[in-house]
């Protein structure tokens, strides 16, 4: 164990060249750690010629990742491209078939080929790590995966997209407007090219897909889950909400019941005094509840570049001492097919609609509700200011079920304005 | 790796029973993770007959823990007897010589004896795994590390001591006397049969050592540690610290400077509205700072059945995958050891004193704290009206040896009324 592992790296952007730096500035203290030095043979990227902040001189450079990942000296290939197909998958399948160790911060490639990619890792008896696929620097997965094996896990939960969190945050503390506050976190550079991976809950919901896995021990199932962004949640929610003592947060919640999996990642409504309801601007926090821990809440940065590499590099140190393990947690042709629940765990929803002003309104939406089984926990009309009359409802624990029936049959009342906004209340 | 793990488990209070539940209760979902069953083999214990709430038939009995360690159907001895010295040190002793791995809840031993330990578990090529000795169900020895390695840690904090922490937030949210919280404490049965070695500050003290060790590759150095209990905080320091915007926690910080390794586990002020200073009752939290990943919080039980056995079969579950480290992050024989810092870096303090009644009290103080160099704040004195005048004082940074200065030199102005209460400020 005293020969240097040799890592090749695509993909040079932030958190790559966060990578370079730590191997160049940390060379002694993780020799130290690991046992033997760790060192960057080969590098790939789209531009050779961009300043990243650090000499590349070093290394050989490749113009195809697929090359790389194939390069005799390379023992350990870092994905940093992403993107769930193309040359991230390319290389990566490439990588793993030529016998490297895989370490990669491609949360979409997991969650749509995870399994395949597992399957093959294992196969071969090599590691594909992902720390800094899920929640930035929070060593989550190795939290979940080892820390915590000895729990049946029931339920984990997670603020992990920071652009989503700025942006609420900011309709918060600036009484910004959903708009004003997108703007704003686009100008600072906080958005993916595709900001629907951001703001619809896709990029958050990868995350989540990969960490129900390892919880329930069952296949990635990203597909399966209910995804809902936050381009609908207005300023006024955010006030309401903030009256009824709770925040809105983009929420995953991945729980397993005796209706099968269920993961959703939906704009909620937490406390807003749990550790949740705290959380402000791009910090990113991880749940994870289990029948022997009760509960464990981990915060961290949940980007950048310092962050991020350092989560790769947890992943090469263990690499360097050896450790390859399942996956998923436990052997990938192991992990079952969990059917998705076909019917949510009950919950209070809190409901805001605007309402025609005129007699009997009210009451037109309350019989609905009362028809479809829902009861009324608080109901309150509010500044009366404008034509319409914003109505603020929360319910008792409800299904989703009876819920979308009430909100199917609103309409027919004829008294709405608009699409209500339906959000989860989550007990922390 | 498919023959199954055995465990010898010396000591079943509380965490003990907890293993044993846990490998009853998950004997499929562990073998799934581990890739091979873990089975208990033997146990032993001061009382055969006590009930534990869980059967103990299945296993053989050794009265000697000892014996237990060196049984030759035992692959793992599990301490959980505690003491640094005596039969645990004695049984961890003869199991690594037998070629047994160890895992332990024991921080007094690990404080006191871990750089021997070490040695001996390395030589041999057996883990010593102590997750369950340091907060509880958080595995923070594992996110330290492993999933950190690839940082040079800056500084480590943690509120580690539940039932301090008890006592702080009864006496905040009750407005109980530290005597009636320790009492209420005492009869739930949180206090140690020494009573010291929590609100002593020695039981999070021995953490904070093993912490400081991980975190900057030096020999646990408990002996250098500074420790302050929490005895002598008052109501009114609870509530002139709220008034200011913080709250008094019993903190440890541990932190590598030029001058040397700084460890201290006192009460401290640390803003309210920050992760440590929302934290009630027996829930724990570590900080854990590092150039690369910032800043990470993980919060958990800190004690119970449950979450300490839970971190315990993390430790198992890592030696059935194979899995053996460094004990102390990076090979014992490499660990320095580090001098204690000389200085403290500067800080805040918050200071309270009870003046005589007259005239030219405030100013003499004034003039001793300027003498010093320390520079004040803010200064106040209020609620005039018992016979003396309680005074608060906010210094701007200090060094801790012109505050000592300072506080040596108080008595000398004939205005004090017993000792001043000194506590520093950590802003976070």
């Amino acid at each position: 164990m005293t020969d240097p592992i040799r890592l090749g790296i695509a993909g040079l952007g932030t958190v790559g060249a966060g990578v370079v730096k730590i191997v160049q500035r940390q060379a002694d203290l993780l020799a130290a750690r690991c046992g033997r030095p760790i060192k960057v043979t080969a590098v790939s990227a789209r531009s050779r010629d961009k300043d990243r902040g650090v000499s590349l001189n070093p290394y050989a450079w490749e113009d195809d990742p697929v090359a790389l990942a194939r390069r005799a000296d390379v023992d350990v290939f870092i994905e940093l491209m992403g993107g769930s197909d193309g040359p991230a998958k390319a290389a990566t399948e490439a990588a793993l078939a030529a016998g490297k160790h895989v370490v990669t911060a491609n949360k979409a490639m997991l969650a749509h080929h995870g399994q395949a990619l597992a399957l093959a890792a294992e196969e071969a008896g090599l590691a594909l790590r992902y720390e800094a696929a899920v929640a930035g620097g929070i060593p989550v997965i190795k939290a979940l995966h080892e820390g915590l094996a000895g729990n049946a896990i029931t339920r984990v939960m997670g603020v992990m997209n920071g652009t989503c969190n700025y942006i609420l945050t900011r309709m918060e503390l600036a009484g910004l407007s959903y708009d004003e506050a997108f703007a704003e976190a686009d100008g600072l550079g906080y958005l993916e090219a595709d900001p629907e991976l951001d703001v619809g809950g896709i990029d958050a919901g990868h995350k989540l897909s990969i960490l129900a896995s390892i919880a329930f021990g069952t296949q990635v199932a990203f597909d399966d889950m209910t995804l809902e962004g936050i381009g609908r949640i207005s300023i006024d929610d955010i006030r309401q909400a903030g009256d009824l003592g709770y925040k809105i947060k983009l929420l995953g919640v991945a729980q397993m019941t005796g209706r099968g999996l269920e993961q959703r990642m939906t704009p909620c409504l937490v406390p807003a005094s749990s550790p949740l309801g705290q959380l402000q601007g791009g910090t990113n926090m991880v749940v994870i509840e289990g029948d022997a821990v009760e509960q464990i809440v981990l915060r961290g940065p949940g980007a950048g570049e310092g962050p991020t590499a350092s989560a790769v590099m947890g992943d090469v140190c263990d690499i360097a001492r050896g450790i390859i393990l399942p996956v998923f947690g436990q052997p990938a042709s192991s992990l079952k097919h969990a059917p998705a629940a076909m019917a949510e765990a009950p919950e209070s929803y809190y409901l805001r609609m605007e309402l025609l002003d005129k007699p009997g309104a009210l009451a037109k939406v309350a019989t609905v509700l009362g028809d479809s089984g829902i009861s009324i926990d608080r109901m309150r009309q509010y500044d009366h200011s404008g034509e319409n009359a914003p109505v603020l409802i929360v319910t008792h624990k409800t299904t989703r079920g009876d819920l979308d029936a009430a909100l199917s049959a609103l309409p027919g009342t004829g008294v709405m304005v608009g699409d209500p906004v339906a959000l989860r209340i989550v007990d922390l």
